[in-house]
């Protein structure tokens, strides 16, 4: 296995209704990887593609070829992953397991969706079980929202314990030139009046509708400075799995794909938790961000709203999370949110991230979550 | 890279009307497949699976996660891949690289499809452009009709000089115990006077709608013969695209993405066209298996036709093809087929293929085609 390395990446702002089609946004941040490489169409070997949503919301499947064709790329190895609203790292590993393995030497990854072509709920729901949660009427929001019942009550959080994750979200994105909420900075008073949606998330504790693509651009990590003057090797990629059902696990609140997952990538990186600067966290909704900083360590089991309510997650905090806005604010147009995650880990690691730049960070980390925990991805990046 | 090999398998016989469900199919061929090596479940490392029709037919995304819990695999790696209605290649393609890379030692590639449960035809469409083909009133099946009509009319091929790959397909499926037609022995006569569908594909040229699941279990060559005494290495695994709309395509009976995968895998083999001893085609309708012969090399543009006309591709012809029934006769579960093509040609080098064995074949090829000739996988196995 070569070691493998970001040599290129593309994004577009996140916004709500978008007027370009599904494929003109994937080729846009695939030509816009490329071109911040360098690097020649022709020479691209594989590109691997996500949307979780365009089978019902757009009526296409079979988006990797098409996003190809669109991006002039008609030839090339062309294949979709996914892993429901992980999808976009899906792509990603994809793309690093067939550098790493030498299949290819330029592969992209790329991720597209438009949610506000329909109503995105009910199909984001199809990552539950269709047989034995759906029918229960389960959707991704309401198995969110009995997480966050539960873990308020075992550990008697305040009820506005969990509000800081929004406040950092959004104070983040400030900077952030791509992300859906540029101006709208929040307290946690506008968090606790904001819309009851499924007792106990408020509108302010989930992510946006929105739609978005991104795309980054991996070559072998000995051929990288070819590319770009800002290498940053891909240090570890790993995926895990929970039980699929909430009520099939031991503990609920302990996310164990993202536990087994981060271990699993701080052993392939050779690194400690000590070492990561940074942490992209899957903040789809807030308790779901709490609950991965204590599944991956950065907080103990009902520690990690703590952690956010004395400023540890902000830039200038222990451990720094959804630096550029997170899903909360820069959004999470689902199959492209993981490479806008990979995007603002590059940015942070070379010095591109603008009014959002943390103090000479080296090593970042994302989370990736599938469903209400059930697939988690962990990519490590560091130079 | 490492030398990969297929150490196990697992299919359930192809029917209609199915009455166990997605996620019961996919556990049943995951654990064959790992009883058939002795393989401990516990030593998995990654599931990569494929249903392309369950977002719509079931309601369900997400069965990678779903299929590994129900197989008592929780916890292991799992991801889908996608091609269109070539997605079982697709996954059998990310679990050779998990294992070629070194990233697993232990990985199964499974397909899974109910396409009983709903009307899978406009589903299948989503394959296409849609929105500058499927508005014209387009699907795979009139895609097909105009490649049938345009190749009929370039070379004035005979009435039923196109019925004969239907015919050896349904006499293949006779001693395939898991094929969908074991019964139905056909003649030209019978394809002519089968119902027209789309002019002018018969219903005799199509493969059927059918519910079926299939799975193999890939390990390091090295140790491989720990697991099976049937060891089949795998020694090519390619892919390539064409135009996504055959409009933009300068022959469209030149399916480039077939010549281009397949000349790629012959020279990843270090082999030539002379070495393939049999073709498990993707004869989703006798047109596409025509045509795929000329693409690969097997015949000359124009004289796909005259090679089935004259036997050449029967058990006993110059190159066998759909030598268990092929997606025709054996059934076309679509997210399945490919893992299963890959069962059929383990059989046929193993000599496992009872009624269907040919005499001592070596090498085996198999091509998987997504969409109407826009994404095509090529493997070749041999022993």
């Amino acid at each position: 296995m070569r070691p493998v390395a970001v040599v290129g990446f593309g994004q577009i702002p996140v916004q709500k209704q978008q007027r370009a089609t599904l494929r003109q946004m994937g080729a846009a941040v695939v030509q816009t990887a490329l071109s911040s490489a360098g690097a020649d169409p022709a020479r691209v070997d594989a590109l691997y593609a996500c949307s979780m949503l365009s089978d019902e919301l757009q009526g296409q499947k079979h988006v990797a070829a098409l996003i190809a064709d669109e991006a002039g790329l008609a030839g090339v190895e062309a294949l979709e992953a996914r892993a429901a609203t992980a999808g976009g790292a899906a792509a990603l590993r994809m793309a690093w397991l067939s550098v790493a393995c030498g299949a290819a030497d330029l592969a992209v990854a790329v991720g597209v969706e438009k949610m506000s072509d329909g109503i995105a709920t009910p199909v984001l729901a199809k990552a539950l079980d269709a047989q034995r949660e759906v029918p229960d009427g389960a959707t991704l929001i309401s198995q969110n929202a009995l997480l966050m019942a539960l873990y308020r009550e075992q550990y008697a959080v305040p009820v506005d314990g969990l509000a800081h994750f929004a406040v950092n979200a959004h104070a983040n994105a400030r900077h952030n030139p791509n992300a859906l909420f540029q101006t709208k900075v929040i307290t946690p008073a506008d968090v606790l009046a904001s819309r009851l949606i499924s007792p106990p998330i408020r509108l302010l504790d989930c992510s946006p509708i929105c739609d978005g693509a991104a795309a980054v651009l991996l070559a072998p990590l000995d051929a990288a400075s070819r590319y770009t003057n800002h290498v940053v090797p891909v240090h570890a990629s790993t995926v895990a799995t929970d039980r699929f059902r909430i009520a099939d696990r031991a503990d609920p609140l302990a996310l164990q794909a993202a536990r087994r997952s981060a271990q699993a990538a701080l052993v392939q990186a050779h690194l400690t938790l000590q070492d990561i600067d940074l942490f992209e966290v899957h903040d789809a909704f807030s308790i779901m961000a709490c609950l991965l900083l204590e599944a991956v360590g950065f907080a103990a089991p009902g520690a990690g709203w703590r952690l956010a309510a004395e400023g540890g997650i902000r830039p200038d905090g222990r451990i720094p999370i959804a630096t550029r806005g997170g899903l909360k604010a820069r959004g999470h147009p689902i199959g492209a949110t993981a490479l806008y995650q990979v995007c603002e880990i590059v940015q942070q690691l070379t010095g591109q991230a603008g009014g959002n730049q943390l103090h000479n960070p080296h090593v970042g980390m994302m989370q990736s979550v599938g469903g209400a925990g059930v697939t988690v991805l962990t990519h490590i990046f560091g130079v």
